[in-house]
């Protein structure tokens, strides 16, 4: 949260800061599909259709991830490479195990 | 919610009428979170905890999912089959179709 | 490859038998893409070109599971359907879980 | 394979080379399990029991793709942002899209 003022741009927060309202724009989209499964519940609607619309929720969160690992990588992952050492080392491990739990849901 | 009391058991409107409220309520849930993801995101939270968040999200919808195909298999499905013909093969290879949209989102 | 006469239909050893040259046909070209996967590390091929090729076979890899699944579908839980009692209610419990298995791989 | 006596170790031809034992051994344990696969489905085993192992070898499969992106991030696209310029743009780009086809698969 060291968002003072003399922060250069390129460095934002965080990577995907530049790009903040896309991100929530994006996100409540994907509220509205949820509420939206809820109103197919409730209106008892076929079983196939809403596993349909499970399957589209869940690519636009997938999607969502992507492209914040792709900021991820391309800022914080590379100012941590630039400034060598074990810093850079664990920040790769760490993005391959966020990307290691999207494979596993 | 057409839930009438001479509707005959068997067919419900759908295998999942029972659980219905069960349902609506995991979805609130979801909701809840995907909420939560774009508040992560308006206050700059770390790109890693966000991704860990929306493993969890992308988990819980699978974990609707499979309930819901689980009750459809269970009525939908099994109800086709024992009027046999034409109609099991069509429940079946819809639901495969179905699983198969799961498995790639 | 109904192989016997005297075989009952409905029991063949199981669903997938009527389709076992497929399969097997079908696993040998994983085996395929598998020995593949070996020579290009062994060459030293690019990394992003053997990512390609690890999703070519987990594709074909799911691919196989779902035809699998829709002939047990079709057969195996069928036919406990028709049987009714406690068993159907296994089978599909069975299915489900091993749903679940390929959702999380 | 190591090409040259001179090459610097910690360039190799690729990130992964340093490990090309360990990968071409963890690919042969997957070219047996597919094997195993052959042999389940001409001995009639039961559907879920292949079904089983099929997650058990996607599980391998995608394991391996890991530790490859690991080095692939580790090496390659750090050498990469080091250099700057839009190649660093374009190997993060790349991996990203690598990534989204192993989730799609």
């Amino acid at each position: 949260m060291e968002d003072t003022v003399e922060q250069p741009k390129a460095h934002g927060p965080h990577g995907y800061s530049a790009r903040k309202d896309d991100h929530v724009k994006r996100l409540r989209r994907i509220e509205g599909q949820i509420r939206g499964l809820q109103r197919m519940v409730e209106q008892d609607e076929y079983c196939i259709d809403i596993l349909t619309q499970v399957s589209a929720s869940t690519k636009a969160l997938q999607s969502f991830a992507l492209s914040l690992l792709e900021e991820h990588l391309r800022h914080c992952v590379a100012d941590a490479v630039e400034h060598g050492g074990p810093e850079a080392d664990d920040k790769v491990a760490e993005a391959t195990a966020a990307i290691a739990r999207l494979l596993r849901s």
